[in-house]
Formats: C-alpha cells, sequence, structure tokens
C-alpha cells in the first residue's frame, strides 16, 4: 500500500495512526465484540466514548465549564441557519465578510433578521482581512460573526475583531485545533469536522452557557434549537457515533503530539517551508497578502492557466493529490491541516521547484 | 476476536463482510492512497461512491426516475420538521399515531401547521395498528404521514393506509430494504440509516419529484430545503461521506444476498423461530397483536420485572446484547435486522428455552 499527500481543503488527510486504530477496531471495539458502528448510542460503552471525546476536546482548548460542547450534524451550512435562529433576539446582527463561507452566511442571516455587513475583502477577491479595530457595528446586533480562517482564499484574522462588547461568534472550521485558541473571548466557536478534526458529518459547536435560549423557540424547528442538544449532552436523537468516535481518537492524536502550542508549531514550521518557497521563486506566487497569511490553506499561481493544469497533474501523478484551486478561485491550493507531515510539505516543495526549473 | 450476537434497535448491527471490507480499505481505498474519510467530496473518486450508493438503492427498489434520492443529515427528527416545512401547502396534514416516532412527527408538524391525528394505538400501549381502511382524512390534507414499523413497540404496517387520494409519506427506518416495497405508492419514504442500512449520521430520502417546490420557500432555512438537496444531488455542501460509503456496502451485500426478496425470505425466517418459540413458550409471550408483528423488532416479557432484568443480564454474559427494551415499554426487545444472521436468532431462542427450563 502507498499513501499519497493530500493536500485536500476537506474532507481532508487524517493521522495514520488514527486510521490504523480505526481498522484495527473495526470488528470489535476492546472486546466488546462490536464495532463503534453497531454500538446502542444509550448503551455505556459509547456514552464513554462520547464523553471521552468530550473532556479531551475541553481539555485541548482549555474550555471552561461554563461552555456547552455540542456534537450536531448538518454542517457549517446548517449552523448559518441556527446562530440567527437561536441567537438573533433583537432581529440584528454584525457580519463580517472574508469569504464565501462568511458571505454564506451572511446570507442565510438576512432570512431571519437584519444581517448587517459590518467590514468586507470582496473587492480584491477576499485576498486579505479587513482592518477590524474600529468597525461601525450597530449598537442593538446581537453579535458579531466572523469566519476566521477561509478556506478557499488562505486567510485567516491574526487578531480578533474589536466588537465594541458584542458577542463574538466564529466558523473555526479550518483552523481547528490547529494552535491555541482565547477561548472566553467568544460566545460561540464552532467547525465542521472534516478538515482538521475527523470524518464529514459531525459539527462541534462550543457556545457559553448563558446565549442558549431558556425555552424553545417558537417556530424554530425542535432540531436547529441549540436547547434541544445542549438539555440532551448531544443525545436527543442518534448522533453521528462513528464520527464523533473518529474526532476523539484525532484529539488523543493531538495529546499524543504535544496540544495545541505543539500543533502551533508543526503547523507554523511546515506553513514557512512552503510560503519561504513560495516568496523566492520566480514561477509560483502566493495569492495572499503575507500579513493574512493562512496557516492551514495556502494558495498559489503560476500566473498561466495551462502551466497551472501541467503543475496539478504533474503533481498528482508524482502523489501529491487534490492540489487544484476552488473553482471560485483557479490556480492551485495546499491545504496543509494538523494531519499533513511536515515531510509531506518538503517533498511537495522538493517537487514545486523542480517543476520550475524544468518550465523555465 | 469474538463477535457477539447484537440485537440492538439501532445503531444496530451490520454484516460482518462489510465491516471486514471496511477495515481492509480503511488506509487505502483500492489503490487511491487515501481512505474514504479523507477524500474530497468532489473528487471523480467519491463521486463513483456516490452515484453507485444511488445506483444500488434505486436498483433494489425499483426506484423509477422520477424519484429523487438524497442522502441528508440530522436524523429522522430533522425529517420531522422538514416533511411539514416544504410539503403543507394548505398548513393541513393527516397522521397516524401508532407509536413515539410517529407521535414525535405529529408535533413537531403541529409547529408548523394543522396536525391532524386520523388515527392511533396509544389506548393500548401501540401495540397493534389500527384499522386504515376509511379514515375521516380532511380534504384539505396535504399528506397522510405514517410510521410504517415502529421499533419500540414492534408492530408494522401490513397494508398501507387508505389515503383517500391523498400522498403518503412514510418513515421507514426501521424497515428499510427488510423486503419489497411497492415504492410508487409513496410520495416520499425516508430513514435513518443507523438500523438496516449503515452507520448513524445519514438518512436516506426518496421524494417523488413533483413533491419538491419549485422555488425556495421563504423563512425555511437553506437546508431544511429539500430542493436545495435535491439541486445539488445531496452535495449542497459536504456530505456525511464516510457513512454513504458505508451504505453503499450494505446496498451490495444485499445484492449479493440476492435483493429484497430474498432479504424477506431471510427475515421471515428468523422472524417465524422467534415468534414460534414465543407462542409456545410459557414463560416469554409477545407483546404484539399477531396480525401487526413486525420482522425487525420483537418486543417479548416474562411479566416479572425482576425475571427479565435476570434474563437480560445472563443472555449478556452468553453473547446476546442490547435484549433491553426501549425505557418508555419495559420488558425486552430482539431487533432482527437484516444483518442478523438465522444462527443469531436460532442459539438466542436456545438459550430462551434454557432460561425458561431453569427458571420454571
Amino acid at each position: 500500500m502507498s499513501r499519497v499527500y493530500n493536500f485536500s481543503a476537506g474532507p481532508a488527510v487524517l493521522p495514520e495512526d488514527v486510521l490504523k486504530e480505526a481498522a484495527t477496531e473495526m470488528l470489535d471495539y476492546k472486546g466488546t465484540g462490536e464495532s463503534v458502528m453497531e454500538m446502542s448510542h444509550r448503551s455505556k460503552e459509547y456514552d464513554a466514548i462520547i464523553k471521552e471525546a468530550e473532556a479531551d476536546f475541553r481539555e485541548l482548548l482549555g474550555l471552561p465549564d461554563n461552555y456547552k460542547v455540542l456534537f450536531l450534524q448538518g454542517g457549517a451550512s446548517t449552523q448559518f441557519a441556527m446562530i440567527p435562529m437561536n441567537f438573533m433576539k433583537n432581529k440584528k446582527a454584525a457580519y463580517i465578510v472574508t469569504g464565501q463561507w462568511a458571505k454564506k452566511a451572511y446570507k442565510e442571516a438576512a432570512l431571519f433578521g437584519e444581517a448587517v455587513s459590518v467590514a468586507s475583502s470582496e473587492d480584491k477577491t477576499f485576498s486579505y482581512i479587513p482592518d477590524c479595530s474600529d468597525l461601525d457595528i450597530p449598537e442593538d446586533a446581537d453579535y458579531v460573526y466572523i469566519c476566521e480562517n477561509n478556506t478557499i482564499y488562505g486567510t485567516k484574522f491574526k487578531e480578533l475583531p474589536n466588537t465594541k462588547g458584542h458577542e463574538l461568534i466564529s466558523d473555526v472550521s479550518s483552523c481547528f485545533l490547529s494552535e491555541p485558541m482565547d477561548v472566553e473571548k467568544y460566545a460561540m466557536f464552532y467547525g465542521g469536522a472534516q478538515k482538521n478534526i475527523g470524518p464529514a458529518g459531525v459539527t462541534i459547536c462550543a457556545i457559553r452557557e448563558d446565549m442558549i435560549p431558556e425555552e424553545a423557540l417558537p417556530g424554530v424547528p425542535t432540531m436547529l434549537q441549540y436547547k434541544t442538544h445542549a438539555d440532551a449532552d448531544s443525545l436527543y436523537n442518534t448522533p453521528p457515533c462513528y464520527n464523533i468516535y473518529m474526532c476523539g481518537k484525532v484529539f488523543k492524536w493531538i495529546k499524543n503530539m504535544g496540544g495545541l502550542e505543539a500543533m502551533k508549531a508543526h503547523n507554523e514550521k511546515k506553513a514557512a517551508i512552503l510560503y519561504d518557497f513560495l516568496d523566492a521563486s520566480k514561477l509560483f506566487k502566493g495569492t495572499v497578502v503575507p500579513e493574512a497569511r493562512s496557516l492551514m490553506n495556502v494558495p498559489f499561481v503560476t500566473g498561466d492557466d495551462e502551466l497551472n493544469a501541467k503543475f496539478i497533474a504533474e503533481a498528482k501523478d508524482a502523489g501529491f493529490i487534490n492540489l487544484k484551486g476552488h473553482r471560485s478561485v483557479g490556480g492551485m491550493r495546499a491545504s496543509i491541516y494538523n494531519a499533513m507531515p511536515v515531510e509531506g510539505v518538503q517533498k511537495l516543495v522538493d517537487f514545486m521547484d523542480a517543476f520550475e526549473k524544468a518550465n523555465s
């Protein structure tokens, strides 16, 4: 068996040790005689799995007890609706539009109240993060919303916006657990698992308890009320059991790697290898302003569509897959999430260097 | 490794061959060098997986082209809201209440319009299916809703209700692919995967195309509109990729077993072994009227709570797990879905027989 280097933006590479362990446990989880896929979600065996996953997640982030952790379904796209439906008390919220996902969240919120775009980087194809130190945020906005790392465009908020006392809600899907977070600055942060955390099909939300409505909200589907899931510790109905189990294994892997500080060092090292190469290259160049560069998603171009296509095809043949940029921007993108080894990035850069020499 | 006989009501036993194949492919799916968990949902490899799963599902059921197949998230509980939100044009629908899940669907529908209970078996703890040959269905009801197999109570509709020309919508979660269906009698049928089809985290909906609203519905979250998913062939956002892949494997397994007619014979054989024993036993007895007995879920009691508990504990020690009845009814329940081998049911009956002799 020969594993490739997978630069997919999501679903994405998972730690090989995690996959090996899952394969070993597939028919018999720790002597239970069952696969985790076959376990009743009300069994004590499964209860231990979901509780331990939550405990490890909390430990990694240093998440205080007054935050609820919810394992939900439906992806970030479902959160785009749940957030305004649950939190827009004044029917108004501020959105910072730094990419396609932030924009989708903003548009969805407009179905349920007044969504105000208080900053945007759309004028330059979302290639930077706007100055958010002194935004004109409506007094009665219920929250300020950001997408913290923009998967498609390769930008990241290096510092959180000045919300001027408003609650902050952040989509951290593509930077989840990639470095430490100052969690108490957020009223809520959440992410789809399929980038840094596990297989697609589970969304993890951390919500400060006082944010969650005390009563069920009229007209809101039961499954779209945070209260439903918070009251039942994510077991109101059958959760995506196996997906959560896989996330739990990834949390253990991160702990074994040394936690989020170690993960940050690991990710900075990889990103430096790639950005340093891009900055020095005469053929390839990054598309993002240096001060907003993501550690996770690195878009780059040659400036020539044919050459881009040639590079992507040759890279694939050499075992570097999913390097094609998102259809909305073109070019290339290397997503180098937690599970991508340093070796993978180094080999990619060696390959890029050889390609540059051969094509100049 | 010693596998147990797992009588869980869901998540439930899966075919051992399917699990073995999944374990083998965990680190490298067919020479791609990736796990299916790591694959971009926009890749041609994953596209082949989801398309083939859909094609096999259609073939098994003989589903005509004018039905859409959707792979969604959020379980049946999310469908309880989506169905009225999408289909209640006249803001009225008829519900047949034959158990806890039908009742939950009925209550959820009442959040979005007038839900009318046109029949119920709650008077006798849902131990029978009401006569549905001549119901008083409101003329302007948009649909008639049933839960076709009642997991908790062990009942099944042996014939579909006379809807008097109204559209029929059915939750088939716990009898999905257990026998052939007359699919064109339904405007929609759907089920959570975690009983007969695969791991928890995916819900499969078959919907006649003309039912799906042509325009986006105002005030309905984008993710709760069937149109969103139908237009995008279940790839509007990242689907639960691995869960769908596992369902696809189960579809292949059913095809290899001979399809739904063979599955029906297999399930009838198992059910006969268990019901025949219950009918002859002096200690154990079934709780459902014979004419409504489910082939999938078989509740039974001894009439003595202590003896029930003793049986459940001794059965567990002997490798027969998850035999405890649902908390709302007590006693025992053996769920004998497609993947439960005949041998498992025969051995359970042998064990019950020995228990009866030892405790009489």
